[in-house]
């Protein structure tokens, strides 16, 4: 079993208070990495952590995306990150993982240990990494792997 | 809570023995009924039932498609059935939902009340109807439902 | 330059006249080679030419479908391709390709020494072959060649 | 018959030199107006209008991207498209719509009357408008009046 390390967030948007997996304990967290010109994750990743963020409204999970910026660092920033969030019209809490010194790869991505952008991680009640999946998810196969640990 | 009534097939595909509810009973089962000339059961229905039959395979999931012909009945006989569970690679095992005296809605159709097709319906361990969802279902909500069910 | 063989049709369906090439002479031809249970036919090919037919209708181009069965002949007779054509909305004039003795290819199909399903022809004008394209084609290069011979 | 006004652009991407309507005449133009926050943009009309790039590459038809940014100016800034055209593989020449004083709507944007984006216009040889689409263009249709345009 390996435990989720901390998110690191310099800022949050859709959210008017500050997550921590810390203070979520006990619910489990979708956590979905993103860059906002990552063809991948624009085409597959934030529509699928958006369509899981509405089916699972009525239950305990607690979604949040994560722009890890890894690359072209100065062309997504968070005033783009707005507008991208506004037009995709996204609405589950969205944290920017916060720079590293003498790193492009921000902290909480480094942490996990994230290969790339979309990353899906699951994290369980008990604050373990259920499911750590890079590239595209299949639907259904999250919904599963979801449901499972909502019943736990 | 509704029982499921029990299956009435007229002739198997893709399996070397008749399925029935009673003898699967403990195991949850995922029944889709579609007609091989329906446009939706073709583009969404039975490639979704597909999938669920490979993601599922650890489980003890059962997934049986039915033949539930409505409409066209000399258009979709079951020489025309087999080729096209030929033709779109299904691989679960699929009845031939048996013809009804004095109607075109075949009998285990009638049974559930079915509106139409496709039709997805899930079966829980103790035999009773889960979900009964007419038209087009995504797959996350399908994944999860099912693994909730897998759960119990 | 190629001269486009003949049309040998059995019956036809969507149109209350034979329709043959050297009646249509003059006019480009767009010939649609599909089977009902190809999967890729009726995926891309069908919905593309039934697109085809609705785009050009202002212009002199005349559309065609024909059903070329090869394979699972008593699967796809005429009485299931009437319904295939109900259910999916097809509305351009469809032939079925004749038989031929002594081999399971029909015989327009032979002439044209198509390699399968799905197989899309342009004739032009003067009733020569201007594009045979096995498989899928791009729904831009064949309005580009439509209207370019179109133009001619 | 409506000239095409000429295009006002303050930086280039994917050319050497720039490109003006007046240098081009007697070439048939693509002109693509998108933004890239703009979901319908990144989804349908910058792959479309790369497709168009690379179809009729053995043509005289000149493709021109145009970022005209009429909303989140600072989101949307030159060093962001970089990034953009890097990471969606685009190739095809793309300029920058010079910002207007004292409006939103950069002039070229202006000067066509562009509704918003996408705005898909094709020019023809003599300079004139040929087709001004707001919104998602079918591929089809796009490759007709491309393909009819370079036959004059």
């Amino acid at each position: 079993m390996t435990l989720a390390p901390e998110l690191v967030v310099s800022r949050w948007f859709n959210t008017t208070e500050s997550l921590t997996l810390a203070g979520l304990r006990g619910r489990p967290v979708l956590l979905h990495a993103f860059q906002m010109l990552c063809p991948g994750c624009v085409a597959h990743g934030t529509p699928q952590t958006q369509r899981a963020f509405e089916l699972f409204k009525p239950s305990d999970l607690q979604v949040i995306g994560l722009h890890t910026v890894f690359e072209h660092h100065a062309a997504m920033t968070p005033v783009s990150l707005e507008a991208f969030i506004h037009e995709y019209r996204l609405t589950f809490p969205i944290g920017v993982d916060e720079a590293a010194e003498g790193s492009p790869i921000p902290t909480t991505m480094q942490r996990y240990g994230m290969q790339g952008t979309p990353t899906t991680i699951l994290i369980g009640r008990g604050g373990n990494i259920v499911h750590h999946g890079f590239g595209q998810q299949s639907d259904m196969a999250l919904g599963a792997i979801i449901a499972t640990e909502l019943g736990r």
